[in-house]
């Protein structure tokens, strides 16, 4: 199959770019001597998730227990489930450990770890629980210092679940954009999920495992001392926000959509293609950025970037690309009905999925369809 | 099945008030005297088409050929593709027709109109084709006064395809907000694309069909003199972007997410919620309106909405529940962990979008799974 084959709007992977991808953030946790496990929610591929584990990651994280069952069914055992649980979820954590799944999972809460213990010990079941600690107040967890802390781990001991660790995600580094702040966000990350660690080892709780990472402090730490391993998720394809970021060029974007160029408005210099909101979600996450990129960053069929050329607007099925600045007047002559472009997206994970499927285009110009997964 | 068995997030649709929409719809459109071919794209659920079907619509209306195919096989035969062709689609386009399918497919300009009649005359086919108009500057389609419409006429009645009419979506009624305003881009709409109709016809040209619509001015028109068929798609469901609009009321929205609360963050009044951006979609559609909902308004179980809670920040599995203003002290008592919440959408046809299936609440109870589909 050949590009020129495809019916679009295709979410393409640039396998050379996602491989050079892969090697780089391995390369990086290595030499950190941490054991390094993708987020696996940016592709949900089998393909994309065997390329990381083949580069040597060490068990995989997960967003949703479908990916936990999709991936445990395609030969991965070792993983994490990176969302507090939500008792609803606790039969189906439990049926994917009695199949012989390493399931861990996650609480920053004495009633969420309440709930596990009750089903837990109701079912005659141990589960691998970690608890999930606030480095920057983002989001979820419990703060480092907090007494709650130790309350949760009270429960589940005396609950006799084993307590597998301390996982953070230092998200705000995705609001970062220089290589000074993204390595103190990093070691804030480190130091306040180490910190979290010793004081439950202090108490006499086991915390053997010490899990932190986001993709831009993942590459931008310096030293990971007293962590175990390291997690990160869009680095596999990266996306405009992560280069907004500052963690990479424009050419090491692995995804991008292939769209088709339908009609034109001459006067206003707009070219519409077959790749809307639908096709690029909704995520406007460089609108606060340096850089706007708006829907995207179009490119050539090759896949090089036209410096200016973004989709301005949006709707389910119709993106408007334009020139940023002054409108290209000579919009028709440039992309001409049936042009194929592609375009750069925002945010890689959601962008993905949009799509059913990936067509994997390989540096001999080979493509491959590649499933991938969705819902909970 | 009940409510409480479900595993959220889940994509709910009330049954009753999705059944009151169609049935409005319907009626204003009856007494327009106009047929109503729905735009299926909001739903991709053949339960939800059927019931628009009984409720006497006359076609359908699609944004893809995938919508297409999906609709044709469960017995709809009078389909409208409303997105202006690619030519790597007309091959799947001519495998409908050769099924039986009465596809009409749209284009606006003569590159498009000849790659139509290239690939009709190759293989032996008529294509029925409508010609977009542009009635409201906002996305695609041929201005009512333009020379370029009968151009494009003459390329495809000079290649043996049949015109089969005139087509506008007056999109820009979504930034609107007064009875008023609606009702004159309703007039718009009408008397734009009936203006073109009009040319056509005087150059001796057919154009049978007048198709015109979007929810708002569906629901605004006040006369339809000289249009054949009205289209709207989110109606079906409603949402906030249509409440901001005026066009619904909050307790006629028909989808919500159905979530638990995973956590909290007390000192900040957030509740952590199991909906992050993968259930609501990124969609930001009441960002720049009257009322910003931030990723949703937040109802308890049974549906009500509880006034200025809002998910005012998503991560992709991950939702942050707050109070508008001064943060809820109380949240942690209000929202225990492992409560039930729904939580209505800024845009239904993006949040329906990140389901693969819905489960549609009766007015009894029951619950009942309806599947759709994705991807072209």
């Amino acid at each position: 199959m050949k590009l020129s084959d495809l019916i679009t709007p295709v979410a393409l992977i640039d396998v050379k770019r996602m491989q050079q991808n892969i090697d780089r953030m391995q390369s990086q946790t290595n030499r950190l001597g941490v054991a390094f496990r993708p987020h696996v929610k940016t592709s949900k591929c089998v393909e994309v998730t065997q390329a990381q584990v083949q580069a040597g990651a060490r068990g995989i994280t997960v967003s949703t227990l479908k990916e936990a069952e999709q991936f445990f069914d395609a030969g991965v055992h070792d993983i994490l489930y990176a969302v507090g649980i939500a008792g609803n979820k606790l039969p189906q954590a439990a049926a994917l450990l009695s199949k012989g799944c390493d399931l861990k999972i996650l609480t920053d809460s004495v009633p969420s770890a309440q709930a596990i213990v009750d089903f837990a010990n109701a079912k005659g079941l141990v589960f691998k629980v970690l608890i999930e600690i606030d480095t920057d107040d983002h989001r979820s967890g419990i703060k480092p210092d907090a007494a709650s802390l130790l309350n949760v781990a009270k429960v589940l001991a005396d609950g006799g679940m084993a307590i597998h660790g301390v996982m953070t995600h230092a998200g705000s580094s995705y609001d970062l954009n220089t290589p000074e702040s993204l390595a103190n966000m990093a070691e804030q990350e480190r130091s306040g999920c180490v910190h979290a660690a010793e004081r439950l080892r202090a108490a006499g709780f086991a915390c053997p495992v010490v899990s932190v990472g986001s993709t831009p402090t993942a590459l931008a730490a310096r030293s990971l001392d007293g962590v175990t391993e390291v997690r990160a998720g869009v680095y596999v394809f990266f996306d405009l926000v992560m280069h907004n970021v500052g963690v990479c060029d424009i050419e090491d974007i692995a995804l991008s959509v292939l769209t088709t160029v339908i009609g034109h408005q001459e006067e206003k210099g707009w070219a519409i293609v077959d790749a809307g909101w639908m096709a690029m979600s909704r995520d406007r996450g460089t609108q606060k950025q340096t850089t706007d990129y708006g829907y995207g960053q179009v490119c050539d069929e090759s896949g090089n970037a036209l410096k200016g050329y973004v989709i301005s607007g949006a709707n389910q099925e119709h993106g408007i690309i334009s020139r940023a600045g002054e409108p290209d007047l000579d919009i028709v002559k440039r992309f001409p009905v049936g042009t194929q472009l592609r375009v750069l997206p925002n945010h890689a994970c959601a962008t993905g999925a949009q799509f059913p499927e990936y067509q994997a285009l390989a540096a001999t110009g080979a493509v491959t369809t590649w499933s991938r997964f969705y819902g909970w």
